[in-house]
Formats: C-alpha cells, sequence, structure tokens
C-alpha cells in the first residue's frame, strides 16, 4: 500500500484527489491538510465522501507527519509546494504538485506572473513536468512532478502530433479555449455566483494569462523551436469541462491528419482520437483522466482545427497527478482512473 | 460470470446500466437491443463508452438470444416486458423489469393509469417488488422483478421508518418531489428542451401521476393499511436527481426520531441517514446508488418532514435494478455500486 | 418627475430597481448609494445599464441628500432603515424599505429572529405592509412601507382567497417553496457558487427561516386567526424565480375553487390565475411583477394545492416596492412595471 | 399604426418579435400564422404574453389577409419566404424575412447549402441585406429585407471597423463563436435536450456551416475583396446569446484600436464599445438589441482579438428585423427596442 497525504484538501483538487483514490486499490490516504479547517472531517465537508472516509479528517500540515508518506500531493495555491517540497524530499517523499510552482523552468518569468520571487529554484533542475504523453519514461523516475495546468493540457495534447510531425507553423498558433467554471477554484468570488456566472458567456485574461507562459514552454519543448500563441479563455457556464479549439496553418501538404493523430496516440490509454468528422463534447469526459480529440481541416484548405476535450480537475488536474503517481510507483496507468464518464 | 442482456438499450435508464456495470467484476453484457438502433456499436451514440463497450452493438429484440442470458433487464417503455418476459422466464432467464409494467398488483388499477390492459397478469403473482430495504429475502428467490420507480423509492425510503414504527397519520401524507429532466427520459419533446426546461420551476401531474398509484401500495404494505397521499411532482432545471420533501402528522410524542432512522438503516448499505439538521442534496449521491435521508420536526410541533434524496437514473432505476441482480445472485449487493459521487 | 434615491445600490434588489425605474416615465434616479462602492459608476459595475445610466455614480450614503428625494428605496441588509428611516421621514421623505426591518410588528420577535434589538420600534405604528392585494388603500397614504419578503409574497398570495372564504383548515398549511439563487444575494459565499449550487436541489431552514413569522404575521392578518404553518424553502438551481406550493386541508365542501381565485383578483393587475388544470412556471414571470396561480385538488380530494409563482425579485422585492410607489404617489399601479417576460 | 403579421409565428423567432413589438407604439400585431397550430391562442403556448395578446390567435396563413398588412415578418424555415413573399410585395406589403431566403446574392450558392433550388431568383435583386450598421441607408427605402443570421451579424460588426479601416488581412480570419441553443430553434431534438445540452461544450459544423457563405459575402462587401474565414460555432449551455471571439492578423501598425473602434460606432445606437481591456458578457445584451465590442492587442504583438456579443434572438434575429422596420417607417431606429437586459 503506497501511504500518500494531500496538502491542500479543501479545494476542487483535493476533493478531487479524494474521490479518485477511494477506487485506488493500492493507495491508502493517511493525512490531508487544511490550515482553515483542521480539524472537520472530510466527510463532513463533502457529503459525497460519505462511507468512504469516515475517519479522515483535516489536519494541520506538519513536514514531519508528511515525510512520513510514500508520496504528497500538494493542492494548493502557488508559494506552498515551494516551502515544503525539499523538506520532504529530504525524508524520502515524493512530491507530486498540482499547483504552478514546478511548471515553469525560468524563475524570472515565474516571478513575473506570479508576483512574488520563486521560492525554490534549487529544486527546478529535478522537477519533471508531468504530461505522460511527452514525458513518461522522466516521471517514471522522478522525485519530483509538476503537474500540468488544466489548459496546458488540453492545448498541448491537440498540437502535438502536428508540431512533432513539423507540419505546422509554430508561430501561428490560436488556442480559444472554454473553460467550466471549477477551473476558477472554489474561492468565494462573485464573479463565480451561479447568480453571474449562468446563462453567460465571457472570455477572460484576452490580453495575458498565468497558464500562457506554461503553454509556451510545453510547445516549445515539443517543437523545438519558439511558438508565437494567442490563447484566449473563457468561463463557460457549466461545472466541470476544457474545450480547446486548437487553429493552426499548414506549411506542408499532410498525407492523412487523422492517421497522424491516430497513430500518435495509438498507446495512449488516456487519449482518444475521434473518428473522422467528430466533435468532441466535454461531458463525455467528465469525471474521467481521458483528452478526446477530433480533427479537422475545414474546407480542405490551410487551417487545421483540432479540437480537445478534458476535464479541468480530471486530466487537467488530479487524474493526472494520479497517472503520475502510478508511474512513478510502477503501477499500471490507469489503475484507479478506468470509471466510465457519468452520462447524461 | 452473469450473463446478461439489456433490452431497449438507448434511453437513459439502459446507458447507465452499461455504465454501471462496465465495472461489475461479476457481470458481462452479452447483448442490448434497440429496434431503432439495430446495428448502431453503443459507443457511437454513447461516446462516454469508449472503450469500454467497443464491440457491443445494438441488436433487434430476439427471444432466443435473450433466452440464453442469465438475466435480461428492460429499460424499456410499459408494455414492452409484458410481451417478452414469459418466454424469457421459460426459458429460465431472470428478468429485472425497470418499466411500470410488473409495479402495481392490481391490473384493473394498472389499465386506468396505462390506458390498456395488462398483457401479462399471469406473471404478477410472481413478481416481486425490488425495493431491497422492504423485501431484500423475497428478492434473493425472484426470479422476476418490478424495479421501483424513481419517486415511489425516494418517498418510500422517507416514510418507511415512521410508518413501520405507527408514529405518523398514514391518511395525511403530502409528498412534493423535485427531479431532474432525466426522469422524463430521452424522448425529443419540447418541454425538455434546455431553452424550455432551464432557468425555471414548474410542478406538473398535480392532479395525478402514474406514481401515485404505485407510492399507495407501497406505503400500504408498509403501514399495514390504505394510506392518503398526495404526491405533486416538479420539473427541476437540472440533469439528474430527485428530492423529495415528505410531510406528516405525527400521531403519538416520538422518543427520538434521528435515533429512529438510524436504527432503521443501521445496516442498509445504501440508505445513509444524515446527522440531525442536515439538509441533503442531490449532487452528493449523483451517479450512486445512496439514497440520503434527513428528518426534521420544525419548531417541535405536529409536523415531520423528511428529506430524501436519490439518483433517479441510479437508486431510483438502474442502480437498484443492479442491487437486486446482486441479491438474486448471491453477490455482494454492493458490487458495481461502489464510486462515491462526482462532486462538484 | 418623482425624485428617488437608492440606499445600498449593489445588491440584486439595488440594480433590478435600477434596471426597472430605466422606463419610469414619471421617476428619476437622483442618487444611489454604497459605502464600499462610493465613487464607482453603476454602469461600470452594471453593463446591462451602460446607455441608461451613464452618470450616475454610487455615493456615500448622507441623510442630507437623501432627504432631498421625494422617496427613497432602502435595498440594504437589516438594520439599516432602523437607522436613516427616521431622519427621512422627519424631512418629508417616503421610505420604501426592501428588508426586513419593518415587517414584523412584535419587536421581540424581530430581536428574535434577526439576533439583535429593533432599532425603530417608535416607527412600527405607522409602517405599511407593502402587499397591495392585501393593504392597497393605506399603501395610498403610507409614509413608510415595508416591502414583503420573497417567500411571504408568493405564500400569502397563494393562500388568501382560500383563507378570506373560510374554507381551509388555518391550523393545517404546508408551504414547499423553491428559490432561485437570487434569493441568497450578492454576497460572495461558497454554497451561492455556481460549481456548488447548480446540477443540485437542497432544502434548507427546514426547523426554522426568518420569513416564517412574516409569513405567519400575514396569514394572521388574512385568517383573522393564528395560523399553524410549516414553511420549508429549497435552493433551486436557476437565477431567479420563486415556484411556492401550497397545501391545505378543506373543511367546508367549496363551490368552486376556480371560480374563487379569479373572482378574488380579477381586479388585480400583478395577479394572473391561470385556467383550471394549469402548471405555471418561474420562467413566464421572468423579471416581470406578475405573480401566476393555479389551483388544485388532487383526486378531488381534501386537499388543495395550490402553485404560485413570481421572479423573488420583481413581484417578491423591487417591482412591489415600485408597484407601493406608484399607488403612494398616485400613479397608475403598473407604470413602469408593464414588459412581459424573456422568454424563452 | 403600422399593422403587421407575423408568418410562423411558433419558433423563439416568432415569438420574440411578440415579445419586442407588445411595447412597440407604433406597431400592431394584426396576424400571426402557423399551420401546425392554428386556432391557439398565442398566450396559451407562451404565458408569458398573457395580458398582452389575450385575443390573438395563430392562424393559417393566407396571402390575402397578411396582404392587407403593411409589413409582414417571416419567421419560418428557408423556402416559406421564397414561396410567398413576391405576392406579398405586389400587393404593396413590405416583407421582411429572418429566414435565409434572400440572404445570398448567388442562387446556386444557396442551393449548395440548402440543398435545394432557390425558389424566388427574380427578387434578390431587390433585397437588401437587414444590417443597418453597415446598409441603414438602403435599408429606408428597401421593400424585401434579408435580415441577417445570428452568427453573421456578430462576426461582421467585429471585423468591420478592423476591415474598413485595412489594418488587417482579409484572408486570414477566424472566428470562434459560442452560442446558447435557441440557436438551434425550437425543434423537439435530442441534442438539444437539458439532459444532452447543459453541463457540455462542444463545436459542430467544423468542416462547414450554412452561416459561412453568408459571413464571407458580408465580410467581403466590407473589405471589397474576398475573404479568407475559418468559422467553427461550438454549442454552448445556455438558453441566450452569442459570443464571437474574432481573430486577425494586422498588416499595418495601428493608431489606436481602441479609438477606431469608438469612432466606427459613435453613432450607432445599438453596438457599444466597451473601455479597453473589457471582456464582454453574453448577459449584459440578454433580451437587447445591443452588440457589446472589446477589441484586445495580446502582447503587442500582430493579433487582433475582437470580442462580440450579442442575443442570437434579438441582435441576432427579431431585434435587428424590428430596427429595419423602423427605419423603412421613418421611425425612430430604437423605437421598441430599448428596455435594458434582465442582469442577473
Amino acid at each position: 500500500m503506497i501511504k500518500v497525504g494531500i496538502v491542500g484538501g479543501t479545494g476542487y483538487t483535493g476533493v478531487e484527489l479524494l474521490r479518485l483514490l477511494a477506487h485506488h486499490r493500492d493507495v491508502s490516504v493517511e493525512a490531508i491538510t487544511s490550515r482553515s479547517e483542521a480539524g472537520m472531517k472530510v466527510c463532513d465537508m463533502y457529503p459525497n465522501l460519505r462511507g468512504h472516509y469516515d475517519n479522515l479528517t483535516f489536519s494541520e500540515p506538519e513536514a514531519k507527519r508528511l515525510g512520513a508518506m510514500d508520496a504528497v500531493f500538494f493542492a494548493t495555491p502557488h508559494g506552498v509546494a515551494h516551502a515544503l517540497a525539499g523538506e520532504l524530499l529530504a525524508q524520502g517523499t515524493r512530491v507530486i504538485d498540482l499547483s504552478a510552482d514546478f511548471r515553469l523552468r525560468d524563475v524570472d518569468e515565474w516571478a513575473h506572473w506570479y508576483d512574488q520571487p520563486h521560492g525554490a529554484p534549487e529544486l527546478l533542475q529535478e522537477a519533471v513536468y508531468g504530461l505522460p504523453e511527452m514525458h513518461r519514461e522522466r516521471i517514471k523516475s522522478a522525485r519530483l512532478i509538476a503537474v500540468p495546468g488544466c489548459y496546458p493540457t488540453a492545448v498541448q495534447l491537440g498540437y502535438l502530433p502536428l508540431l512533432e510531425a513539423g507540419l505546422i507553423d509554430p508561430t501561428q498558433l490560436i488556442a480559444d479555449c472554454k473553460s467550466g467554471v471549477t477551473g476558477a477554484g472554489r474561492g468565494a468570488k462573485v464573479p463565480s455566483l451561479l447568480a453571474e456566472a449562468s446563462e453567460s458567456m465571457k472570455a477572460y485574461g484576452a490580453s495575458g494569462h498565468r497558464h500562457l507562459p506554461e503553454i509556451r514552454q510545453g510547445l516549445k519543448d515539443i517543437a523545438g523551436s519558439d511558438t508565437g500563441l494567442t490563447f484566449v479563455p473563457h468561463l463557460t457556464p457549466m461545472i466541470r469541462g476544457i474545450h480547446a479549439t486548437l487553429y493552426s496553418q499548414l506549411t506542408a501538404e499532410p498525407e492523412d491528419l487523422q492517421a497522424l493523430f491516430e497513430a500518435r496516440y495509438a498507446n495512449e490509454p488516456f487519449v482518444d482520437v475521434l473518428p473522422a468528422g467528430s466533435h468532441p463534447e466535454t461531458r463525455s469526459v467528465k469525471g474521467t483522466n481521458t483528452c478526446r480529440l477530433a480533427v479537422h481541416r475545414p474546407g480542405n484548405g490551410n487551417t487545421v482545427v483540432v479540437l480537445s476535450v478534458i476535464d479541468n480537475l480530471v486530466k487537467g488536474a488530479s487524474g493526472q497527478a494520479i497517472q503520475t503517481l502510478n508511474l512513478m510507483f510502477g503501477l499500471d496507468e490507469r489503475r484507479g482512473l478506468d470509471a466510465p464518464a457519468v452520462m447524461p
């Protein structure tokens, strides 16, 4: 049994880890922390977990107790993992960080977007970006994982086959992304109220969003060169789900885009390329770790459109984190992640 | 491996059986029928099932093929099970009917509410009403199960402890029920459109609804005498879930209502009595077979209010059907039904 | 032109006053206050008002400036009108209070439910309960109006014809009410987030809610004697709307319930009795000051079911407030309140 | 009083015409037709109209009766206006067609996208494309108006200032559009059910959509040359609203994009350019004829992003139709179209 702890367990990615791990037969959640709710039973906050974690209680985050775990997930705002990760690694505990703390390799860029100095630059060297479809082998031997953001996951998986094949102009990418409101977290903010966010659609961060440098870094890793990306996220009136609509310009006449995508992801357990002509729905992946993709070439012209959907809390966060844990501990990558979506 | 077939697999209870059975380790779905979609792969209709039932295809309903199964679920409109059940039973196949065909014992009442003669009165004698919390032992040895309706399940489980204890006036019951739109099925009807049903609330069938005689029959079985019930269902702008708010009048001063409910359901795996003062949310049971209950006595007066929530497609249909199958085949009642709700 | 001010203009009832008054040809909004947003243009907070109030800016609440108005609306939390109303009345300004400050005549009951002493008991004598269908004549000459709460409006209008006619047992009333989330106000609270409140249904306050004493007082005024009421509110996944389902027991054989309701409301511009057998939808009154009613007698039995729908922010708050203003200033009661609902 | 008729009054654009015209002081709706509902009162289908059109009844479409009107709106599927428009024009009745029948000038293209021959090519010459921001003067003297589609309206108004100024490459346009479900009409189709379309997001028609040729034609009229447009519509889980996110590439260094947009639309009553840095919400225009725009230039780079929101049933259909009627009959363009959006 792999003993794990969760730091920051009251947010949506925290409870999602609990939900998914409830049926992971090789993992036991031994600790979950929350400064604000210490002493409260997790079931009292999340009644869906009654009967599954009846004796699990939020505790204060203590490095010593967490250091007794085999692995610790950080489901925290940025900055927290910076402060604790080193201490845990020193005790031999593997760290899987769902926050943005170790995603950017450039500390200046991190400081720019997060408006504070990077708190653990000495750990960046060994942090592995936890996108298995790109870095599976490195993940297997990693001690510290930076779990990708939700938008970056959907966007990178969509562009990956095209960029690897060198078929598109990497300087002309446009990612129009739509996210459910859980992407904004569980904080009590007026714009996230049902009365404000439902029955409406709006863009945000059109002039710049924290996920932009992460996506750019990831796409550069794939393409081998700098990319030019326009990224516009939109708040969508639904709880979960990201729909990324990805535009790019062909630089060469491709043989068969459908075949290219199918071949690239043939052995990926969590990427599902739909038949030609399909339009994936976010609900088809709700609660699951699957990314569903479709590739279109409207009017047989120069523009390629990739449609990429994920559940922002699963493949975009907690599910991908568990996928990396499975890899790190030599388990079947799909362990605990194989239930179909609830639909409708 | 228990071989099962599903008749009428294109509706919401059909796909919900598939979803739940995808991880039932003792059951294999060998056939699924649909006259209208015969030849179509189930994954093409329900992309959430891709990767789970890639080779399962809708077929015409043939009694011979279905008769080779150990059990057959009917997820059909009323009347279909009447026509086929006898033939299947004769071949030794057990029948679990999710429709209304065998729920009412009185054929005249059935004919009145369903506007056609009862098609299989000779089978009524052995049909067992599939509410395990009432009829567990009879279900274990049954060949033909009438799975309760969604409203009847939520209402009966809420009143059951009070009626068994003889604490309330059985002639003064009021059940105000709210259901998500999947309760109306997958038929293409204008009132079920998102544009019509969202951002609104309305009652329907206030002067009479087909579930009324079923609930009355069930409550009479519990109370031992005729009951007087007013039942008003409401269409609620959400996909799944039933919230039953159940009013009754005390006839005796009770000792401790909370303790009464907790004791009655102490050994029930799928009924969860919340702590005193709670208000269950339908989302806490979404996708699960659990019924969550809370009991209130406002102002310490004469009126008892029970709040009862279920997922109409699980405990109100397909999950309960699987629960009865587990009982009929000697399995752990919870097999395949133990994932927590996706929340948020 | 009637000059009006709005105290507490950032909440949902405040902006709703602005929306409705935008086309009230006899009213000019001259001042709107907000301590937290003083200096902000209302259009910057509410872009739907761009082009209508381009020069209106939130200001600090000053009694002197407000005292120059003909009338002032309080769209504030409880306690604020207590502090300011007296001073405004002394300056000859009429006060229309949308909060709970002057709804209960019993100061002890007020103190009990609002957990603080009543702040202006000397004004209670002249406060008029602003339900035109009950108190139209008194409203016309009032200086201080207590605008009814949203639930109390829907419930009283539903029971009124039955209680006035003495047809039902006033001690056996059950009001099962469903409200959209704007009923909880614009405060940033986790349970009001889209991610928490959508796709779910739950009761709250089942053991006691602040609107209970107000409804009881109102029903007693109608019935002429104490009433016994069980009131259970529910949070419904929609923005606006209240659906009250009202149960009562007949004490005499009525002649014709439909005719009774139609006759009682024949001259009421904002109460619409639907044809027999109807089920009103909340969306049919969205954005309007109308209450739509239907009356049922299931199975021709002893129980009467009244279905009553309003928009909680209009007939349940700001619209009713304007209706009382129209009456106080001798205008057509419907002025500014006659646009049909946006549907779908 | 301008006497108008509505052909095809049971759909969403039909009822929206009725809602908006209820308070148009110069227009009287004298006839409304529906083959399927002839004889039904409009209030029985649309209870929000009770009290406004109590005596209006759906009738069979008769050219003679319609020909007695000053103007007739067609709120019909394509093909109907082809058959009737000529006859009405011959009787001196002006025709405002909300369908696609007269939008495309090229009859072959029309036949290609609508899969049937064009039914009235002889009328194309005089049909005026009813986008007042482009064709105001021609609309004033028109007898036959082709009201633009919903997507085309949002897209053209967003690109218009940039194309007119010659600042962007017209061959590199990408319009990523999100629409509420009323865009699909009131037909009873499974994908439009609340249970299917809510809590999900998906693209459709990525490889080709009927609005594409209309947008291309309109953009060409603006740009003066052929344009290259990629258009991907998405189904969004809300009732009303279109959010168009419009990408283009600068070909020259612009002076001030914000000033350009503000100047272009300074005198347009229904186009509202938001302050720099804004993100318009669809709910801010719900029920209104306004288009709200914001222009962004992310990272001060080469890509311009325009955000354009409208209500698909108002500025995208019925409101724009009334705007053209106002122009045709010499009225203030805003008549009947000036209520602010209901928000929240």
